[in-house]
């Protein structure tokens, strides 16, 4: 697996833009994702029974196949009843026209402010401009990331290559939005934030089991604010223009997914409203995977955890009590909860044992490795083999702020 | 039912105190609880798997009769390993002795800090203090009520009398600590906070259906910041002393339980940990009374929702997608979301249209009751019969800083 520069338009075959329409006052709000020749598809959406209108007609039609996406940011088309379906329609039909394909060959996704019905007129001027600037390479990826955005201050791209069994080399793209109401669910096909994966591999059947799977080990192990949006999709779209054989089965293929989802997900809590510190969990010696995916959920997921690591407190009592609170199995006697950054890492609990309060040593130590922008927590479960991984962000008075006033 | 001026010691038969022994620098932090007679009681516990020494010498011992509870604050004597079950062991065989009565009648209860020896011979020194301190009346309940608080700025009591089936009147008092690390779950004996309930009313058998039943229309229906503690317990007491038939069945005597446990659930959420203002939830139309407590709870744990509201934001659109989250049955066309402070009211939200955005008088309404200090949020499912209520408080700037720099 080799990592590279790039984005959503890497892989062969694909062509990407981001213009600004006016949902937005200033910013990119439009993008079109576009592949040469139409695009096996797996697609997992949110769990959130309250649905936006764009994610309502993509769980109706459950594609397979797709050659474009259409997604506007700046207005989520959620909770606007049979107009909003309507306003995702006429995007969903503009678009095709526009590309000259067939309408069931349009996906779509909106995310930004629930509530409020789009400026249909702004947008139906956007979609020709957009399609106009469909283009590949660095500045096509860079627009599009940038027009799926909302409160985001960074893009959410990646991408690398993989060479599959038969020795073909094949490449796979990404890119993601979302900073906050992060909190994906870990059942069968449901979504995090809006993300895109663009492939030139060919995929001989619809891959909704290894995809969940992918997203299962990323995405949906972050947390930023345990809200799940009413928005979320995540899209996997092959086209095969690289040829060799399906990659249904291919250990290499799958591990490049994986790669491009980890580093989406990092992006994500680095970029968590608000987020200050990076918080990497990982969990050993699970009875079982859920166990471990569990454990590693509920630390990253604690609002106690996540404003101790604002505050650089080395709370290790909190981290344990998260655990407490996961419904994991766990010997307490057998715990370790480790901490480290940059290098240097201390114990804090051992065996039962709290090692930090009563060792000035520790204390002094753990309290250094808080103060640091990347914090790696390691939990040793003691009760079996398993592992898992998950990412967060500190939460911290910006937070708040952005949060209190998002509307206005 | 008659709402009384009173705390702890109100019903017959009890005396309490609190004391300084040195586990806080300054400020009481231990009490004891006694009544004169055996009181058969009903206990329920967190259900977070890492509990602290005290919870699990009680789970352990699952009483019937106690005659007095010996507390501490400042010091959770949890993740302590057996040296803190021994510690448990020894407070409360000290306490015993003090009182001249069985180990077995003495329960215990521990909050504050996590993963800390207990300072035992300050503890030690301290028990017997307490137990001369014992007495009955408003400055007992007060000190008893205060020895067992952490990070809470405001004691929490209430009391009341009901008439029972016979004519007899018994009284019913109470206190409880909490302010962060509260987020009850919803299975059979569980507890939220500390909390004790005392009355001079026969119990003819362990109520403890009864007990959970008053405790998930009132404690378990809040939320502050989603962590369940390692420390909770929430005891009901009744030794007898105002005679009259067993209330085992009595209506009357369970709305007086439930009368008090709600204002203590008010009374937390309004302390919550940099609260600035108190969220009521109303949910009706609810297909089943768990769906109903399913909805009211997921409005008032939602971070999205709680910062909105700290910043006097009516962004209606994450209360609806909290429900969605929530899991509850709904009719999105028939649902209805109203707000209201002080006698003013709008609706924000009915039969599927947002009203807020498009019209700016009811955004003006909105955003003035926005701004109140008790914000009144009133849901209707559209989808059946059932309703129940939920208590929070908003996401602030101090709840960060609160946590942010707890230990130090």
């Amino acid at each position: 697996m080799n990592a590279i520069d790039g984005g959503i338009t890497t892989p062969l075959g694909y062509r990407a833009s981001g213009v600004h329409c006016g949902i937005k006052k200033e910013k990119l709000d439009l993008a079109v994702l576009y592949s040469e020749s139409p695009a096996r598809v797996s697609i997992a959406y949110t769990r959130n029974n309250v649905r936006a209108a764009p994610i309502e007609i993509m769980m109706r039609r459950d594609p397979e196949v797709l050659q474009a996406f259409v997604v506007n940011s700046g207005n989520a088309n959620a909770l606007t009843n049979s107009r909003g379906i309507e306003d995702s329609h006429t995007m969903i039909s503009h678009t095709a026209r526009e590309l000259g394909i067939d309408e069931r060959l349009v996906g779509i996704a909106s995310t930004g402010v629930i509530g409020r019905y789009l400026p249909m007129e702004k947008v139906i001027a956007g979609i020709p401009e957009a399609v106009k600037f469909l283009g590949k390479g660095p500045q096509y990826d860079s627009a599009a990331a940038s027009a799926i955005m909302t409160t985001d201050t960074i893009r959410k791209e990646a991408a690398c290559q993989v060479t599959i069994g038969d020795g073909t080399v094949v490449t796979i793209g990404a890119m993601a939005k979302g900073s906050g109401m992060i909190s994906p669910a870990m059942r069968t096909l449901h979504a995090t934030t809006l993300s895109f994966v663009t492939t030139d591999a060919v995929l001989g059947h619809r891959a909704d089991r290894r995809w969940q799977r992918a997203l299962d080990r990323s995405l949906n192990m972050i947390n930023v604010d345990g809200d799940q949006s009413t928005n979320d999709i995540s899209v996997l779209m092959a086209n095969g223009a690289a040829g060799g054989q399906p990659v249904d089965d291919d250990p290499a293929f799958w591990e490049g997914v994986e790669y491009v989802l980890k580093i989406l997900a990092r992006l994500i809590v680095i970029d968590g409203e608000g987020a200050t510190k990076l918080i990497e969990v990982v969990v050993d010696g699970a009875a079982s995977e859920s166990d471990a995916k569990l454990a590693a959920k509920a630390v990253v997921s604690s609002n106690l955890v996540k404003a101790a690591i604002f505050g650089g407190d080395p709370n290790f009592g909190r981290i344990l009590a998260a655990i407490g609170n996961s419904g994991c199995e766990f010997d307490l006697d057998k715990t370790r909860l480790m901490i480290s950054s940059n290098g240097t890492n201390t114990s804090l609990f051992e065996n039962g044992v709290p090692l930090v309060w009563s060792d000035s040593k520790v204390e002094s130590i753990a309290r250094k490795i808080m103060e640091q922008k990347k914090i790696a927590i390691k939990l040793d479960l003691g009760v079996g083999e398993f592992s898992a991984e998950a990412w967060g962000c500190d939460l911290s008075f910006d937070y708040v702020k952005i949060n209190a006033q998002y509307t206005t």
